[in-house]
C-alpha cells in the first residue's frame, strides 16, 4: 500500500469509514443492478459490450431532434439493429425499429430519463423533494437544456432560472441552491473578449442575484471546459465584487482533474479571506475529461487534464484538505460517488472535527442511491444535485451521465459491476510514474494561440502596437539586389479603415518581370544543386523565424486584410505548417530510390525540379497560401518569383524577407509586387517560367491554364500549372442534425473573414422540418456579433477587402432580395468596407446567389424535402471545393461520404479551416485541378521524374556496383 | 557420408584417388599461395575483399581500351585509389595513379595476363608446348580476343584460327587440336534466324575444316550461352553431316551446370551411334553462371543453370559416367579442376577399365597447376586449354578466368586459401534440398518469348498465318452497339509490301465522337461505382487474355505497322505489363486512407476518378502505349474512348476487343477510328472530356495542351492532359567505352523498329579517340543486317510506317548530305516504304540532324573533346527523354547520373525498351510533362483525391466510430 496519500495517519479512519459506508449500501440495496429499467439487463450488457454503448449513447443523442416516428425507427434501425437482449429493453430493441413504437421508445427514453433528471413543475420539485427529505438531503439545482447559440437562448436560459428560483422559494422551506453556467448566460462567452463576456454574463445575473441576496439564496457557478475556465473565474470575483451583500452564498465548482486545480483553491481562499467573504467550494472530478483530451489532441494543445486517474483522485483528497483548512471562509461541497473519496473526506472532517454543517457532500440525483443513502446515515450533510429541464432536451446532459455511469474506470462499474474487493476500493490513489512519452517523429501542425491566456492575448496586442509604429514606409522595388524605377505605386490601407495608410508598395512593370525571370533562369543551376537536405534545412529555418515572429506577422494580416486575432493566428500557423510539412515530404522523395532491381542491372529514380516557378498568390490566406505554393517550389529546387496579391503585399514581404533570411539566395527567391493583368500575365506567357502555382478566383485561373497551355517562341517546357480557384459551398443540415452545432458550425463556415474563404460556407440545404428553425436559430446567433475592426478582439467579424468588394457583393445582396427573401441583415460600421451580414431564404438552386461565388458574408439557405434531394442540390454547381454535412444518421453519413464528391467534406463539424496534413485541401471541377495542397502528391508537381538504368553486367562478371 | 552419389560403390576408390592427388599437388608446389606475382598478396587480398576484387576486375577491364597514360592512371585511380596493399601489387598500386607509371601497370597486368593466355606467335606457342611436354600433357588452344560484331570481325576471327592452325601444323608433332566459337563465326548468329545464322556459320567454317581433316585434327565447338545452345548443337551437327570424312575428331562441350545437359548429352551420343562418328565431349561445369542468371532474372525466364553448385557437382559425375559408357563413339574429355570431380572421373574410367587414351583430362593454362602436374603424374591423359591472343585484348577471358579462381564457392579457393579438410573436399555433391520458392507477390514483367526454343518460333509463324487468313474484312463503325452511318473509309496495308490490304476501317466522323462521350458520359457515374477490386480484377482478365492471343497480336503487328518478331512480342507484353501493373497501383490505391488521426475526428483521403478520357495514341508501339493509357484511365474508373493512329486501328481494335471481352462495359471503352485533325481534336476540345492521354509528336501533343488549356462553354472541369512527346536522345560514347558494347546496343537503339520510336537513338556524340573507331564498326555491323520484311525473321530490320514516312526521312538524309558526311547508307528493298539505313558524320550540335526528330532510321555521330563537352552537347536539345552513356569511369557515370537530365537515362546499355515499372518511361521539355508511364506516380494523373473529415464527439461523448 503504502501510496502517497496525503494525511497518512487517515487511512486506518478511512478504512472504517469506508466499511461502513459500503455495508449500509448494501443494506440499502442488496442487488442493485436487478432492480429497475435501464439498470437492468442493458446497463449490464452496456457496461461490458463497448460498441453497443456507443450504439446506445448516439441513437438516445438524437432523440430530441427526431421528428417523425419514422424517423425514430430508422435511427434505431440504423444504430441498434444489429442487437439483441432479453427482458423489456430487448422487447424495444426488437420492437424499436417499427414506426409504430417510435411513441414506446421515446417514452423508455423519457423513463431513463426521469431517474436523472426532473421536469420544471411544481408536482416533480415537490416529489423530489420530498424524497430527498427522507434521505435525508437537501437539494441544489440545475436547469439544463440546448445550446446557448443566441441571446434569445441566453434569455430563455435566465428566464428558466429565474422560474426555477420562484418555484423553489414557493415550494421549498429551505433556502433555494442553484446551478448556473455562465457560458449559458451569453451567446458569445469568449475568453479572448474577456471583459465583453464578463460584462454580457453579468448584465443577465444581475437580477437574478439580486433575488438570490432577497432570498439568501445558494448560487453556485459551475465550472466549464478549460478554455473557460480564468473567464469563469474572472467572471466569479467579479460577481462577487458586484454583489458584496451577505446573505446569499456565493458557490464556485472546481475541477480536481485539472492540475491548476490546486492555483484556482488558492485564489478563492485568498479572495474569501481578503474579501472577508464566504465562499461555496463545490469539488468534482471534473466531467468534460473525455472532451478536453480531444480537444487538445486535435489543437495538439497541453492536455488541461490529469490523463492518469489516480492524479485525479489523489489532488482531489489534497484539495479536499485544502478546503477543510478554512472552514471560516470556506464551505466544501464535496461532490462525487467515489467510496474512497468520501471516506476520505469524512475521515478528515472528522479529524478536523469540523461541525456537521461546516460541510455537506453532494451527490448526482438517480447515481448510486444506495451510497446516498449511505453517506446520509451516516450523519453526514447530503445535497443532492438535480438538474431540471425538459427530459428529451436534456438528452446531452442523460449521455454524460449515462456514460460516467458505465465508462470502463467508473467507480460505480467497479463498485457494483465489478464487485472488486473492498479493500482495493479504499485503497489511496497510487499515481503510476510519470511516463516519458515517445517523441512522435512525424510532422505536427502548429499549435495555435490558446488566446484563453491572458498573457497570449497581451503578447498580440502588443505585437499590434508594434507593428503599428512600424507602419508608413515605402518598400522600394529591387530586383536581386538592385533597386529599381519603379512602375507605379500602391498605397495599402486598413480595410476597416478607410483613412489608414499601411504604407506603399512600388510596383514592378513587364521589363521587371523578364529581369527578374532572367536572374532565376540563372539562380536555377545551382538551386537545384543544393542538396535537399541542406534546402529542405532552409525551409525548417524560414519556420522558426516565422514562429518567432507569429504574433508580428498575424497582427500585420489584422491590419492589412482584416483578418482577426484567430483567424491571423491560423494562417501564420498554417504558413509555418506548410514549410514544415513540404520540408518533410521533399526529405521523403530526396534520392535516388531503386525501381526493381535485377542482378546486373541497377534501376533508380530520382526527383527533380522543373524550373523557374511564378507563385500567383491571393490576399485571403496571405501568408498560408503563398508560403505553401512557395515552400513546395522551393524546398522541390525551383527557383520562385513571389507576385503577390496586391491588398496583401506587406505581409508577402516579410515572407519574402523570412526566406532570405533563413538563406534562400536572393535570385532563388525574388519579390515582384505588381498587377495581375500586366506582371502576373507577363509571367505566366514567359518562355522561361516552367511551373506557375496559383491560388485565386475561376476567372484568372482559367485564364492562366489557357495563356500557360500555348506555347511560345522560345519555350524549352510544357508549363506545370499547379490550380487552386474557387468554391461554391454547400452545408447539408440534415433532419436529424445536432442543430446546436449545426448553426454554430455553420455561422463560422459561412460568415469567418466575413466569408471570403474559397473553403466558406455561401449554401445551406436544409431539410424541410428543421429548415426553419435552422434559419432562426442562425440568423439570431449571428446577430449576437457586432462588426468592427479586428484588431479590437471583441469583433470577431470585420471589413470585407476593398471597396471593389463591399460594391460586388451588395450587388450580390440586392440580386438576392429579387431572387429569394432577405431573411436577416446585420448591422455594420461605416468606418471601413463593411458588408452588413445577410442570410437568404428561398433560394432556388437555379438562382444566381445559389450558383455564383460571392466571396462575402452571404448565406443562402435552400429546403430539401429529403436528404438524397439535398445531396443532388449540393452537387448542382460548377465549383467541388468543400462541403458539409450535418446529420446522425449513420447510412446518410455513408451516402455523403461517397456521393459528396467534393474535395473536402466536412462531417457534422465546420468546413473551414483544413488542417495541413491531416486534411490536404484542394477541389476539382471549376474549383482546381485535384491534387490537395497539404496531402500527399502536391509536392510531386513541383517535380518531375528520371530513371537511370545501368547495365552493371562487365564481361561475364556480375560485380557490386563499385564505388556506391 | 550417405549423400546421393552416383556410384556409391566408388566413393572408397574416389577417396583414395583424391588423397594421392592432392599429396601430389603439396609436393609440386608446397605453398601455393606465396609463389608470383598476382598469385601473392593481392590475390590473397581478392580473395578475401570483395570490393577489391571487383575494383580490380573493373579497371583491368578498361584496359585494352584506354589511349593515354593519363587515362590508364584515371581509371586507375577511380578504381584503385582507395586500396593500400603491400609488396610489388602495393607499389603499384601507389603509383598506378601517376601517369608515368601507366606502362608499369599495362606490363603488370600483362604478366597475368601472361600465366593465362599466350600471344600468337611461333616463339610463344612452342616455349607452352615444351612446357606442358615435361608434364606430360597436350594441349588444344583458343583464340580469344574482341566480340564479333560485324562480317569483317567474323572473318579477321577465321584467319586467326586458320593462322594458329597452321602454326601449331608446323610447330607441333601431334595433331593440331583447337577450340571454336561459332557465335564468333558471323556477325548475326540469331537462334530466330536459325538455318540463316548456321548457314553463315558454316560458309565460313568450310575451309577450316577441309583443312582440319587434311591435318586429322581435332576441332572442339566451345558451348555458349543457354540462348545459343541449341543452335550451336543444330550447326554442330550439320558440320558432322557436311563434313563426314573420318580422320579428324569433332567435339564439343558441354555444361554439367545446364539442368538439360543430360539431354544433350544424350542427342549426341544417339548422333555418334547413328552416324558411326566418333565425337569428342569435352565436359565443363559451365563458365556463364553469373551472366545466365543475371539474364534470366532480367528476363524473368526460367534460369537455365543450376542454383545450387552441388546440383552441377552431381549432374557432373552422372554425365562423366554417362560419356564412359560410351567408349567406342565417345571420347571423354574431363574439364575441371575440381579434386573431387576428378578423382571420381579417375574414379569411373578404372572402375570401367577404361585405356588410358579412352579419355582425357583437361585443365586451364595457369589454374590450378600443382593439380595439372598431380594428374599428369597420376598416369592420366592431360590436355590443357591453351587461349591464343593479344593480351589485352583478352582480357575479357582474363578476367572470367581470375573470377573463377577467385569467386567465393571457387574449388580452387577453397582447396588452397582456406584449407578445408581434404575428407570435406572429396565429399560426394549433396544438393541441398529443393527450395519451395517463396512467391513474390509484386508485379513482374511478363518474359518475353524465348525464340531460341524452336517451338516458340514454331507458333509465331503458325499465329502469322492465321492472321494473315483472316484479314481483309471490313471492320464497321460501331459505336456503343450501333452500327454507325461512316464519315469515311480506310484501308490498311502492309508497311513492307505495298500492294497488301490487310483490311478496311470505317471511319468516324465528329457527330459519332459526340455519341461517343454522351456514352461515355452517361457511363461514368456507374463505371465510378464499381468497385476498385472488380475494376482490377477486369484489367486482370483482359492481361490473361491478351497473353492467351500473344502470338496473334503480335503477328497482326508485324504485319499492320512492321515490327520485328520480338519487338512485336516485346509490344504485347509490355500492353500485358501495364494491364497489371496499373491494376496493381490501383489496388494499393483503393479505399480511404486516414491522414492524420485525432480522437473525435477522422480525417481520411480517397483518390477518384476524372471522368471522360480521350486515349489518343501512336502507332509505333501500337498495343503497349494504348493499353497503358486506356489501363490507367479505366482501372481508375474513367471511361475511355480509344483514338488509336490511322496506321494501327486493326491491332487497337484488338484491344478494344478483349477490354470488352473482360468485362469492361461497351460505353466505359468505346473504340472510335477516326482521324486526328478532326475527330482527335473534337475529343480534345470537347467540355465533355475531362482527361486526355496522348501519346505522339510534339506538333500534336503541344497543339492538345493548348486546346485543352481553354475552357469552352459547358465545360464542368478542367481538363487534365497526360502527354509524351518526342525525343532526339543521344548516345555518349566515352574514350573508355566497351566498344563492343557501345556498337552493338546503339545498333538496336538507333535503327531498331528502323529507328520509329520516341526513345531511339538519333544522335551519337563519340569521344575523339573512339569516334572513328565506332563509326566504322557500327557501319559494318549494321551491314550485315539486310532488310525486308519481318515477317520473315531473318529480317531484324523492316519498313518504315508510311510512304509519306519514307519520304519525309529521305528529306532527312538529303539534308544531311549537305550538313555534314553520309558516313554509311544501306541497302534495302523496293517492296515496301523502306528507307536504306544512314550514318552522319561530321555533325555538329547545330544541324538540324542533330536537332530536329527525324523517326527513321537515321543516326547522326557527333564528336566532343570532352566527357564534360559531349555531356553539354547531349543536353543540348529542346527534347529530354531518353539519353545513353558508355563509360567506364566511375566519375563519368556519375556525372552523368547527376547532370545527364532526361527522362531515362541508360548507362552501359541499349536506351530502348524500357520496362514497366523498372524503367518508368518518360520526359521532360518538349518530350513530355515529366510523369514517367509505368512508374509510380502515373496513374495518379488519372484520378483526384478528396478527404472527409467527420467530427465524431457528441456531446463529450468521444465514440469508437458506429457502424465501421
Amino acid at each position: 500500500m503504502g501510496g502517497p496519500s496525503v494525511l497518512h495517519g487517515l487511512e486506518g479512519s478511512i478504512a472504517e469509514i469506508g466499511r461502513s459506508l459500503h455495508e449500509r449500501a448494501l443494506r440499502a440495496n442488496p442487488s442493485l443492478f436487478d432492480a429497475r429499467g435501464l439498470r437492468g439487463r442493458l446497463a449490464a450488457r452496456a457496461l461490458s459490450d463497448e460498441r453497443l454503448r456507443s450504439a446506445l449513447f448516439h441513437f438516445i443523442d438524437t432523440l430530441p431532434q427526431l421528428g417523425s416516428a419514422a424517423e425514430v425507427a430508422g435511427h434505431f434501425r440504423a444504430y441498434l439493429g444489429a442487437y439483441e437482449l432479453g427482458g423489456l429493453w430487448g422487447r424495444v430493441l426488437r420492437l424499436g425499429s417499427h414506426p409504430a413504437l417510435a411513441g414506446a421508445v421515446r417514452a423508455s427514453v423519457k423513463r431513463v430519463a426521469r431517474e436523472f433528471l426532473i421536469e420544471p413543475q411544481p408536482s416533480a420539485i415537490r416529489r423530489v423533494l420530498r424524497r430527498l427529505a427522507r434521505l435525508p438531503a437537501t437539494a441544489t439545482f440545475d436547469a439544463v437544456g440546448e445550446a446557448v447559440l443566441t441571446d434569445q437562448e441566453a434569455e430563455r436560459y435566465l428566464q428558466r432560472n429565474l422560474e426555477l428560483f420562484e418555484l423553489l422559494a414557493r415550494e421549498s422551506s429551505e433556502p433555494p441552491a442553484i446551478s448556473v453556467k455562465l457560458s449559458a448566460l451569453t451567446a458569445r462567452f469568449d475568453p479572448l473578449d474577456r471583459s465583453g463576456s464578463c460584462r454580457r454574463a453579468l448584465a443577465r445575473l444581475n437580477w437574478f442575484l439580486t433575488r438570490a441576496v432577497e432570498l439568501k439564496a445558494n448560487v453556485t457557478v459551475d465550472m466549464e471546459q478549460h478554455e473557460l475556465k480564468g473567464l469563469i473565474l474572472d467572471t466569479f470575483f467579479e460577481v462577487l465584487e458586484q454583489f458584496p451583500h451577505a446573505g446569499w452564498l456565493p458557490g464556485i465548482a472546481l475541477q480536481a482533474y485539472a492540475p491548476d486545480a490546486l492555483v484556482h483553491v488558492e485564489r478563492v481562499i485568498e479572495f474569501a479571506r481578503t474579501r472577508r467573504r464566504r465562499i461555496g467550494v463545490r469539488l468534482v472530478k471534473g466531467a468534460y475529461w473525455d472532451t478536453e483530451v480531444a480537444l487538445a489532441e486535435q489543437r495538439n494543445w497541453p492536455v488541461p487534464v490529469f490523463l492518469d486517474k489516480a492524479q485525479t483522485d489523489q489532488q482531489y483528497e489534497l484539495l479536499t484538505a485544502r478546503l477543510f483548512d478554512h472552514p471560516d471562509v470556506i464551505y466544501p461541497a464535496i461532490a462525487g460517488h467515489n467510496l474512497r473519496s468520501l471516506s476520505h473526506a469524512i475521515a478528515a472532517a472528522r479529524m478536523r472535527g469540523l461541525r456537521r454543517d461546516a460541510w455537506e457532500v453532494q451527490m448526482l440525483l438517480g447515481m448510486a442511491d444506495p451510497l446516498s443513502k449511505a453517506v446520509a446515515s451516516e450523519g453526514i450533510q447530503l445535497r443532492v444535485y438535480v438538474p431540471v429541464g425538459d427530459l428529451l432536451a436534456g438528452i446531452a446532459y442523460l449521455i454524460r451521465r449515462l456514460m460516467e455511469n458505465t465508462a470502463n474506470n467508473s467507480i460505480l462499474r467497479q463498485t457494483y459491476a465489478e464487485r472488486r474487493p473492498l479493500t482495493d476500493l479504499l485503497a489511496a490513489p497510487h499515481p503510476a510514474p510519470m511516463q516519458t512519452e515517445a517523441r512522435a517523429t512525424g510532422f505536427r501542425n502548429l499549435p495555435l494561440i490558446d488566446f484563453s491566456d491572458p498573457k497570449s492575448a497581451a503578447a498580440f496586442r502588443h505585437a499590434l502596437d508594434a507593428v503599428r509604429s512600424r507602419l508608413g514606409s515605402t518598400l522600394r522595388l529591387n530586383v536581386d539586389g538592385t533597386t529599381e524605377r519603379a512602375a507605379g505605386h500602391h498605397v495599402c490601407t486598413n480595410p476597416a479603415s478607410r483613412d489608414e495608410t499601411l504604407g506603399v508598395v512600388e510596383m514592378a512593370g513587364v521589363a521587371h518581370a523578364d529581369r527578374a525571370v532572367a536572374n532565376a533562369v540563372g539562380a536555377f543551376e545551382s538551386w537545384r544543386e543544393v542538396a535537399v537536405e541542406r534546402r529542405v534545412e532552409v525551409c525548417r529555418r524560414a519556420a522558426d523565424l516565422m514562429l518567432a515572429r507569429r504574433e508580428r506577422l498575424a497582427a500585420l494580416e489584422v491590419l492589412e486584410v482584416g483578418k482577426n486575432w484567430r483567424e491571423a493566428d491560423a494562417d501564420v500557423a498554417e504558413a509555418v505548417d506548410y514549410l514544415r510539412f513540404y520540408a518533410q515530404q521533399m526529405e521523403a522523395l530526396d534520392g535516388w530510390r531503386p525501381t526493381a532491381g535485377f542482378p546486373g542491372e541497377r534501376n533508380d529514380l530520382t526527383y527533380e525540379p522543373r524550373g523557374v516557378a511564378a507563385i500567383i498568390a491571393p490576399w485571403n490566406f496571405p501568408l498560408a497560401i503563398l508560403t505553401g505554393m512557395a515552400s513546395a517550389a522551393l524546398v522541390a529546387g525551383n527557383p520562385v518569383i513571389l507576385k503577390p496579391a496586391e491588398q496583401a503585399m506587406l505581409i508577402a514581404a516579410e515572407l519574402h524577407g523570412i526566406l532570405l533570411e533563413a538563406g534562400v539566395p536572393p535570385a532563388v527567391c525574388q519579390f515582384l509586387p505588381g498587377e495581375g493583368e500586366t506582371v502576373g500575365r507577363h509571367l505566366v506567357e514567359h518562355p522561361d517560367v516552367g511551373l506557375i502555382a496559383f491560388t485565386g478566383s475561376r476567372e484568372v485561373g482559367l485564364a492562366i491554364l489557357e495563356r500557360a497551355g500555348r506555347v511560345v517562341s522560345g519555350q524549352r517546357q510544357v508549363k506545370r500549372v499547379v490550380c487552386e480557384m474557387g468554391g461554391k459551398n454547400a452545408i447539408i443540415v440534415d433532419a436529424d442534425a445536432d442543430l446546436d452545432e449545426a448553426v454554430l458550425h455553420t455561422l463560422h463556415s459561412a460568415f469567418g473573414f466575413q466569408g471570403q474563404k474559397c473553403s466558406a460556407a455561401s449554401r445551406v440545404i436544409a431539410l424541410e422540418s428543421v429548415h426553419d428553425r435552422f434559419a432562426s436559430r442562425l440568423a439570431d446567433a449571428l446577430d449576437c456579433y457586432p462588426y468592427g475592426p479586428p484588431e479590437d478582439p471583441q469583433y470577431v467579424f470585420g471589413p470585407v477587402i476593398s471597396e471593389q468588394a463591399r460594391e460586388r457583393i451588395e450587388r450580390y445582396i440586392e440580386l438576392g432580395k429579387s431572387e429569394g427573401k432577405l431573411h436577416y441583415r446585420g448591422r455594420v460600421p461605416q468606418s471601413g468596407h463593411y458588408v452588413a451580414p445577410a442570410i437568404f431564404t428561398g433560394i432556388l438552386p437555379r438562382h444566381r446567389l445559389a450558383r455564383e461565388e460571392i466571396f462575402g458574408p452571404v448565406l443562402s439557405i435552400l429546403c430539401a424535402e429529403s436528404f438524397a434531394q439535398a445531396l443532388d442540390m449540393a452537387l448542382d454547381s460548377e465549383f467541388a471545393l468543400t462541403g458539409g454535412v450535418f446529420s446522425r444518421l449513420p447510412e446518410h453519413i455513408d451516402l455523403a461520404r461517397r456521393r459528396f464528391r467534393v474535395g473536402n467534406l466536412y462531417i457534422n463539424r465546420r468546413i473551414t479551416g483544413a488542417l495541413v496534413s491531416a486534411q490536404p485541401f484542394g477541389g476539382i471541377a471549376m474549383s482546381g485541378t485535384g491534387v490537395q495542397a497539404g496531402g500527399p502528391d502536391y509536392l510531386k508537381q513541383f517535380l518531375w521524374t528520371r530513371v537511370v538504368s545501368e547495365n552493371t553486367l562487365r564481361h561475364g562478371f556480375v560485380p557490386p556496383s563499385p564505388g556506391t
